[in-house]
């Protein structure tokens, strides 16, 4: 029997995932939440909706995985072969579910308010193998399953990104919890900018060199940044602790030119924080990002409390009407300028009413360049009634390459401007 | 030797891919680009950064897979071990390459601009085995490598999205196009909405009744819609032409009730499509949404044609300063009433001068619900000067689900009126 679970392995069916149809998220989260209780995600496999690829991947990933976490595959149309499968796989037959089939006739008739009787295929998701523990679903229509063969744990979950994710925290990781054994698996993140890769490593040559064994350290990066991860994997919550202690205040002053901030949090997050602390406000005006930044800062539950509003003056007119850019400096340096930007600040600061601003024009491609102006220029800004701050950008990746990092990179310069505030 | 390529599986190498910290967005564009050229992805693997468990995945893909891309581990930090363990995998030994060394210099010095001589980590990435061919990176210090073992072929790029996308398309794609034979796959999908996934099933079952057994329908859920896709895999692109051209208007009229667009583009494009040819142009009037609608319009090349900006009002002031929202409306029936946002698409034709808006104001969650109105009471509207429709929404997902389906709902309320229009 199994009472300890160390590696699990992460099985994702579906054609879309291996057209390209579809990037896989679920993956992810699944493996954020089996890492928080000490499950160490050891593979990652997609197949398609083919009954000798899923087999394969059942008995491959079984041989060297504790836990075998499966999503996908369990919808209500034909191209869903994965629970016939599982029950020909587990040894049993598909009976029909009472509890999951009243729980359906509850959704179509409350949730989604569809009269008329169910269909025959919405009552067959009520049909579970025989031989496996249901679990149920909150918010859908297929169940989850946990089935137990040669001492390994299987657990089957909708690939429907909201349901699997309510099953895994309100019913796999609780289970899994209380019912076996997991090691440790702790980790410490901080941010850097300003720095690639390599220069950061050259200056971690001496703290990698003195990293005891049970320690890893990763480079992330991510739009423009490198996110430095420390990981302990080992019998010991205390131990890993005490080792992360020790060793993290060491990588911090190590990369200490570069560092944003010591906390595992983005950067949306850390201004959001600051803002809510100093009680101040802020908002956008933007042009080529089109709201992104905006829509950044408002993906942070609680955002209203300091996030007042933007305007995206994405044509000319509406930076002169909205945001009292001159006409002049239209005309004579171009939207694309620092004259724009720091006017797009003041514009900003005086229509929305905010404490501070960011603002951002340029050209992110692929169209739009002029010989002065290649696809990639972009002035940024940052600023209150005090202090407007400007950085000029060249960035020279695709559309939405551009648009992510120079999302970031207003974020980043209104997070060096907050440093400084005074009031 | 191997003169044709069926089958191919994406190994991607990296420890942040396996305790989710990111998303693996790179396997599902390798995925698109390989189908486009008649190559089936059957499996794609993740592992960490360890030397037994990249083996393992090398040795188990190229069993049942012609080709074997694979992305990532090849950054100039220690905790990347994929080169000289291909090294030793394909039997060769690193020697430095001139022109590797050269591209990297230039890089340094004209596109990073960093003074100063090269550090030996940056040096060592102009290694590569002396058994590869090696795959020049435009924009990056990794090279690409092509290896041939057992009839097999094995690409290896580094992970970051913007140089493994160039390396794929310019070198590996032209590369295999030229050198080996493949089969033909096609894809024609179509978009519906308004209909589950079993709705659409039953309408479907003489259709996939009918189906040749050389061509696959898939349902695939996304953002409250479905797209449908028709797949041929087979040795001939004329049959596989033949047999979707019959099949396709048969899969159209059974789904026409639910039928957005017979092409497989998204809404943001369709739409943009649409102003662009009648000349029209639009924006958005955006409370809960913080700009995604604005950002996801301008995600699209080109936009400017025909979106002029947003207003963001977030904080409910702003409804009113920037958008006319009337005071009495906000105090009466609140921001999140159907009063409210036709304001806002009243204030926002006037305020941006546009032909169409979208508006939009609503509880997200996880906080501001009230008695009346639970998290996910949404309204959304969209208007011209003629005429404005407005809809409900009463969403159940988590915060980040609610954005994304509101955002394409609006789209989807202007695309209704956007058909109906007159003039």
């Amino acid at each position: 029997m199994l009472t300890a679970i160390t590696t699990a392995s992460i099985i994702t069916i579906g054609d879309e995932l291996l057209i390209g149809q579809t990037v896989d998220t679920n993956s992810a989260f699944i493996a954020q939440e089996l890492n928080q209780i000490g499950i160490w995600v050891r593979r990652r496999v997609a197949v398609g909706d083919r009954y000798e690829d899923i087999r394969q991947a059942l008995d491959e990933e079984s041989r060297s995985a504790d836990l075998i976490l499966i999503t996908g595959g369990l919808g209500p149309t034909s191209d869903d072969i994965t629970k016939p499968l599982l029950c020909e796989y587990f040894g049993g037959k598909l009976v029909r579910n009472e509890s999951v089939l009243k729980h359906i006739e509850y959704l179509f008739k409350e949730v989604y308010r569809r009269p008329g009787p169910l269909l025959d295929r919405n009552i067959r998701q009520a049909d579970v193998p025989d031989v496996c523990e249901v679990l149920p679903n909150a918010i859908g229509t297929a169940p989850g399953m946990l089935f137990r063969k040669n001492g390994k744990l299987f657990i089957s979950l909708p690939g429907v990104p909201a349901e699997m994710k309510r099953l895994i925290t309100e019913q796999v990781i609780p289970r899994l919890v209380r019912e076996w054994t997991m090691a440790s698996i702790l980790h410490r993140t901080l941010l850097t900018a300003g720095a690639g890769e390599s220069i950061l490593a050259e200056a971690l040559t001496e703290f990698e060199a003195s990293l005891s064994n049970s320690l890893k350290l990763a480079y992330l990066p991510k739009f423009g940044m490198v996110k430095l991860r420390l990981t302990y994997i080992g019998p010991s919550e205390l131990e890993g602790n005490a080792l992360i202690e020790e060793a993290f205040p060491r990588l911090a002053a190590a990369v200490k030119t570069w560092l944003v901030t010591e906390d595992d949090i983005n950067l949306e997050v850390l201004i959001g924080n600051w803002l809510r602390e100093h009680k101040k406000t802020m908002g956008t005006a933007e042009s080529c990002t089109g709201g992104s930044i905006a829509s950044l800062l408002t993906s942070v539950p609680g955002s209203s409390e300091y996030f007042i509003g933007s305007v995206v003056s994405y044509a000319n007119r509406i930076k002169v009407e909205l945001l009292d850019v001159q006409q002049e400096t239209l005309l004579t340096v171009g939207a694309v300028s620092e004259k724009a930007v720091t006017e797009m600040i003041q514009g900003g600061l005086k229509r929305l009413g905010t404490d501070f601003m960011v603002s951002v024009s340029g050209i992110l491609g692929p169209g739009g360049a002029t010989p002065e102006k290649p696809v990639g220029t972009i002035w940024i800004a940052a600023g209150s009634k005090t202090r407007i701050i400007t950085r000029k950008l060249n960035l020279r990746f695709d559309r939405a390459r551009n648009t992510v990092i120079t999302t970031h990179q207003c974020l980043l310069l209104l997070w060096e401007l907050l440093q400084t505030n005074e009031g």
